[in-house]
């Protein structure tokens, strides 16, 4: 008898016999006996379809105009669903951001909620319906339609969980849980029953794409529960939530990503400001440098490197060009296949070995380590592309979490798996 | 110095490169000192598209949900053309039909507009900007979104140019106006330089599928000037107008209609309330019955003919298979190969030798009139599908309306054409 949130993304409603699936499985929670209220994604490729039109008829697509145009896709799924469902029999309601009463900033394109009105959707929900919202959308004070970001139905869900009071934010996607790593790279992986909002967050925002950071971030804040399961089976997934009782891992899960390059700047003077200089103007191109590696000087002269998103390393080199010059740097050389592994753990605040094992077993494995950083929950090593999977697996083994059973991917398609591969990049 | 409400329909914005060619259109009517408002329908088939996801899901899509989704065809045209304009340097707003403030009535599939609240596109018209508003749709007085049929963009266009007060609501489409019978059938058909409402609404109802017959009653009532013109060229159109000096034309043009069927109820009992009873059951049914034939009685029997859209065929059979037992009927026949030719015009009123010069026309081409209908300005005969081109093209010439050139289609593609014929049907 709970009052369930639950979220479908793109996969899950990419085509009509899926969404009928969505349908049914909404409708066996009612027969259960729970309050549900669905929020969708849009159709599969939809969003980069309407993305597409726009670049084709503008260079620049103002951001009003744009996030008008994104918000479609949602629309067209949550009616869609709402129609499935009134087809089984229930009757059901859609709500576009608007009418659900999200409301953002105005900062179009990666707005962020600031309150939630559950007034329509409660009415809904009392008047036996199921309420089915547009995900990735709400509306600002000027009345705009605005838009949350990749992935923002995430963001969506948690909010619309929390505005209603729901018990628990289920959030269906193509995998079944949380996993201690990727199991496509290390077939031990084992899944996790649940995980704390601090190693979630890290853990996404060290590549594992399994849940956005921000809705993370927003259930950390609000504190409530994700249930990440799997749209194509009954099992159950990973909760997401604080537990004063768990048994905090020295090492939750490792993530790897691998859209990020290296950058190094070859034979800097070695002045002070110098390094000011560079990343100032890095910030100020919008490139989001992460790691940043100074050698020792010689001769007054240093070689200067950093990481930054693939996405990012147009603006990197437009900034550098300018730049080098006047600060008398010789070259820079970009290092494109390079991936981060990261070890996650609250546990590690108090587990003071964790980094000196992570290196022996690295070196043991010949595996060179090309950078480090480090959060009081993390620990993240870049090291060759080429060498990455192995990288994850002996960690992995490591640390002890390895399980007994290999994991053999039944539910995807190949091309299923290469979209992940893609979109986990 | 004009303000001019410049409607777009589906072909016109049916790729990103035609939204594009519109934006600089628009442009050019700024530049000459004009103030516009674009109204645009949905890109090409996606209407028709929606509707097969719609019906993907569920076997009867519930209204209200429909409407939603397919209103987002319009607001994906409209986002398109604002950002190609602002791509040109112009300001642009879209504006749904909810921010145009289109007030409908809540018959969903096909609302009947009652207010227009102008107040968003005058203060976008006051401020320098180009308003883009997305046709066919509306919203009701509980907030949900509504359609306005097949056709609906026109009508939108027609009442947003009542509600600013615009100089004219120009109609572009894939025709260059309006002829005085379809030139793909008669090549020496004339394009008119303008029409009365009352010719045009006859003409529009009796198969010419220039304008959508809604949109010509709406700018009637308001007294809106339309100019009907292609969107491919610069040529003057049409106009649609009320003009006291216009010189009323005996014939003002000749439609042809191939979409409807004739059904004959063969050995009915001549009593009375029978045809009482066949034509309410059908008219219950949802079936529009347009011409109706009973021949003379023989014996107490009698066969009754009647004609009706092609697209109630199957609801008409339902109902003759249902009813005709209990009224002794033998059984009904079915003919699909019929064609209705219109000879109108408001001159006709006044000039009684029109039908029996039509009738004497078919008569020596050795062509049969299945079925006559008129109106004070209106004669239609229903004849063989397969003669009906030399049909028109006889009354053409009979009544003095060829042209001393020769239509030759210049600019539509054998495809383009195809699909008119198709939407002509």
């Amino acid at each position: 008898m709970a009052l369930i949130v639950a979220k479908f993304g793109g996969t899950s409603v990419a085509s009509p016999e899926r969404i009928k699936n969505v349908a049914r499985r909404l409708v066996r929670m009612r027969q259960d006996g729970h309050s549900v209220v669905a929020v969708v994604s849009a159709m599969g490729k939809t969003t980069d379809e309407l993305m597409g039109l726009a670049s084709a008829v503008s260079s620049q697509p103002p951001a009003r105009e744009l996030d008008r145009l994104l918000s479609t896709g949602e629309q067209v799924s949550m009616t869609l669903l709402a129609m499935a469902l009134e087809n089984l029999g229930y009757r059901a309601l859609s709500f576009t951001g608007r009418q659900a009463g999200i409301e953002t900033d105005s900062s179009h394109r990666q707005a962020k909620i600031i309150k939630v009105h559950n007034e329509r959707i409660m009415e809904a929900l009392e008047a036996g319906a199921i309420p089915v919202v547009a995900g990735f959308q709400g509306i600002d004070a000027a009345g705009d339609i605005t838009t949350l970001g990749r992935g923002g139905s995430d963001t969506t869900a948690v909010a619309v969980a929390w505005g209603i009071g729901a018990d628990v934010c289920e959030i269906y996607s193509d995998v079944d849980g949380v996993y201690t790593t990727d199991p496509r790279v290390a077939p031990r992986a084992q899944k996790l029953d649940q995980i704390s909002y601090d190693d979630m967050l890290e853990l996404s925002s060290a590549g594992s794409g399994v849940l956005q950071s921000r809705a993370v971030e927003f259930a950390r804040k609000w504190n409530v529960v994700i249930h990440s399961r799997s749209a194509f089976s009954d099992a159950e997934g990973t909760y997401i939530k604080e537990d004063p009782d768990m048994e905090e891992a020295v090492i939750t899960g490792i993530a790897h990503d691998t859209s990020e390059v290296k950058v190094t700047m070859r034979h800097l003077p070695d002045t002070s400001g110098v390094a000011a200089k560079v990343f100032s103007a890095l910030a100020s191109n919008m490139v989001n440098t992460d790691m940043i590696i100074q050698n020792i000087s010689e001769d007054g002269y240093t070689d200067i490197s950093f990481t930054c998103p693939g996405a990012d390393l147009d603006r990197a080199r437009e900034t550098l060009d300018r730049i080098m010059p006047d600060l008398g740097g010789r070259e820079y050389v970009v290092d494109e296949s390079i991936a981060k592994v990261s070890l996650v753990g609250t546990g590690m605040k108090s587990s003071p070995g964790v980094a000196a094992r992570a290196f022996t077993t690295l070196g043991e494995n010949n595996i060179n380590i090309l950078a480090i950083s480090t959060s009081p929950i993390r620990l993240s090593m870049v090291v060759d592309a080429a060498q990455a999977a192995q990288a994850v697996r002996c960690l992995h083994t490591a640390f002890g979490l390895d399980s007994d059973s290999v994991f053999v991917e039944t539910q995807l398609s190949a091309e299923e798996i290469a979209a992940k591969m893609k979109k986990g990049r």
